[in-house]
């Protein structure tokens, strides 16, 4: 009965009908596209390739935010490239706090390991969504809209595994945006209606110039 | 020789086969989905369901920014739902300023009709692209980020066209998101390192509380 | 200054420029399309509904796979509607295993929370892509492959939690999908090679009839 | 062991978990989106919603053009509804052709079933790209390009299915675009480049008017 | 009035403004990204590009299982790079079956071009959709469910083209997922429930080990 | 306080998850992809690369058209590639008209800048969709559907600026469709059912052959 096998693969040839149900990034190609990196080629792809351990690490909250970001996006797992998905870890000390950001390109899903997070996000319509998560609790972040973290565990840390719909959701993080680049102040207040005190105050900490 | 025209319509039954070109929303149905909203029943669309007059008529730029914006998103020009496209008209006074904003649901494209205009928007990386414009100019702004538009002509008006890669581009405007709704000042500050006096100050002009 | 707020509303009307950041599925209604289903009216959702406490409730594994699945589809959670993301938890008793299964309509990416798990499957070459994870790691499963997951904590449970890059991924099992419906055993056997007695057996066990 | 069958059971809620494998039309709804129908209840879905007979019957062919089109898109066949394809059968007797014409909504991908088939497409470039295919053989034909398809059997009928990448693919045949409707002659004249003359007499032949 | 065409040259530049209408694959460019392979220069397309005679040539059905798949995936057949179409050829000869298998990338249609054919699927729900095909009829399969086609026109062969809503559907046959690779038995039962010597027989049919 | 920006350094790697904001187009690499070209490296990228000054240049109208198209696509624009979004600049002089014409690959929204317009397009129904637009309305044109531009300010210019739903809309002119090639008048008349002298006629205009 050997041969089902041996006339199967006459009929099926591998190489070229079984093609790219994944595409692991090739991200020293030096080429990605909107869709994407290129694929490494199936033959050199392994097993250790889909898993990834960066999430299994605390970040290092010994920072003025008492918190962390450790992202699996494509440019560190290459294997959700294509795929639709990504993660990250939020590590919050206590008092930390993930601070006012967006995604551009991304929905978020968030789910507590453990602890409690004070998760909040604004809509177009400037309504406040907010909520205190415990742990095992999941809750959605919109795509492009303003949201943070807040651990409200007290003395105890938090964390958080979040998921992303994209395998490059980009990270906008406000005071960053703000304040930490050269846009000019004058077009900074103009656009913000923020104090020219503010405005160089956190330029001053976060190393803005203009 | 009449007859072609007869037997052609045995054959292709319009009103089965000839389905779905285009999708004007029925906004009125109390019903919309992911992919945008039921459509009008095509026997009674008209030629007027895809013009569109409101970005013909000024802004009424008295205001405090010295500006206004004119949408033509699916919700005032039902004709772009399932288009993956829609409009809006930017009337800049002189002085006048678009203040910070994102668009969570689409990149935008903007064109200077008359007058000049210097656009900005900040990257993920925190990287600031700005230009100014002239009569005739484009320049676009990727989906998410945060950008801003200000006139430039001096003590002339000036008038863009943007158009977006979505029909419901959706629009968070800073200030409105940060200082005028009840996200609390305490839980604002600390996501955001503004101080206690800008906060304040802002959500008593914007009408915020909290 | 209040006049900023009082302007800028005239300008920007909230109820129809601001639509659509999300759409929390009615799942009441009725009604449901391929792009899934209609939304809530914006001004009846609330912070609750973002949220989801179903995924902190352990599941029951006192079972034959000593095993649970909690998923939080867009049919437990109507929030993920339209967003590109689902999720579900894992829990995996001391010699726990989710058999063997596919999801039609989604990515997969794995997150384990405690223990160990051995994680696998089956590429369109038929190559096995074989893992065991520790605590902290994530792996993916790209759409529509075999894969299953199994304990591998000796002793002690293990918990993931996976997410999916559709709010409605779908979910064969193997086992299910063979034994336990009226498929006719004649057709089962020449389509599977799978001997008389050994889908006798399974039929039985799994409630399958024909 | 019956209990595998009732503790998976307890487990896996099917009607939740278990949802849109598929979205067999609802068209009596009354209710179109631009991502299709909405999908008729899981439970009164049979197999006979998947399979449809309509292909098996030959066309009409006894009219000017010697040809005809039975399609089998969503209107027709519901169950294509969300799943991205559709198909039509192409009858031509002897001398028989499909006028040029294009799907706004779809590409084409035709078979030959028998008889031999001129196919050809143009392309934004202006090139054509011309193919006498006989049976057995396939050809793709881009979205929104003009093609035409004319039987190259001699004294033989021939016989295709084409699918299409779409349930609602459209179909706009030139002739008919251009000369059974009221759009005016001077217009069409003006647009076309036409002699008054030819859009007068296929005006006539097609009905048209104005 | 040549000048019509001059001037037209002049103004829609042809190499820049008309790009794009297909993008018939480099599959030796080594280069694969999830949207697909990179493009053929359009100057080098040819008609012979877009037609395919591969699925003219019956397959040879000398097998176990007496029957034979033809692909016209974008690995045989370039043309269907970026389309979201492509196609295959099913011969089964008398006693034949395409044995249970899912494509995890597309959704399906089948058309019977002679005979009669046995197809079922199954759901996420665990019915199975059975129905036997005459000639001209078609079924679709939704993506990445369980399905199979069995000859059911007794002495004679029957033929079917199938297509599929993506220029790489992927192909998952069930047995050779199962038992034709090195997946360890203990792991490969615990999953399935399969007995050990249903296993061993088939890994020895199929060759697998482990 | 300065170590609030080392600090969140050490976080956030910019180089690596703040990835694909945007993807200007590296139009001279060679290679293009079913989603468009590979992005030249973000730091490689400038503002002037998101600013396009072509469309404010008038189009040369001396010609029998009376009109002229200035596109911004994707080869033009690059910084429009996987932004979903183009542009163009309609110049029609006294008498001018776009003729006849499709998009394969886009919907289109145009606006008036200023004169008066006759747009039309024709849905898959053979129904026309006429409007006499003035400046500053918008019209619709959906996908794949024949559409014209006609200027209608009497002797004065009227200018249109118009928008595409991709980066790569396609333009199909049917005159050089039909006329500026080697489709043998036989086939065309055959499928146009135009009388041999009108092709011919065109034909010569237009440099066609065969």
């Amino acid at each position: 009965m050997l041969h089902i096998f041996l006339l199967f693969s006459l009929i099926f040839t591998s190489t070229n009908v079984l093609a790219q149900d994944f595409c692991v990034a090739n991200t020293a190609s030096g080429i990605v596209t909107p869709s994407g990196y290129p694929c490494i080629m199936e033959a050199n792809v392994t097993s250790d390739d889909f898993a990834f351990s960066g999430l299994g690490v605390p970040g290092n909250t010994s920072n003025i935010i008492s918190a962390a970001v450790t992202p699996a996006f494509v440019g560190q797992y290459p294997a959700v490239n294509g795929l639709g998905l990504s993660a990250a870890r939020l590590d919050l000390a206590p008092g930390g706090v993930i601070p006012m950001h967006t995604h551009p390109g991304a929905n978020e899903l968030l789910y507590v390991v453990h602890g409690h997070i004070t998760c909040g996000f604004i809509s177009s319509a400037n309504k406040v969504y907010l909520k205190t998560l415990k742990r095992g609790d999941v809750m959605v972040f919109p795509q492009g809209l303003l949201h943070f973290q807040i651990n409200a565990a007290g003395k105890r840390p938090s964390l958080a595994i979040v998921t992303f719909s994209s395998p490059s959701p980009g990270l906008q993080i406000l005071d960053f945006a703000l304040f930490a680049n050269d846009l000019p102040s004058s077009l900074l207040e103009k656009s913000t209606f923020l104090d020219d005190a503010q405005v160089k105050k956190l330029k001053g900490v976060l190393g803005g110039t203009g």
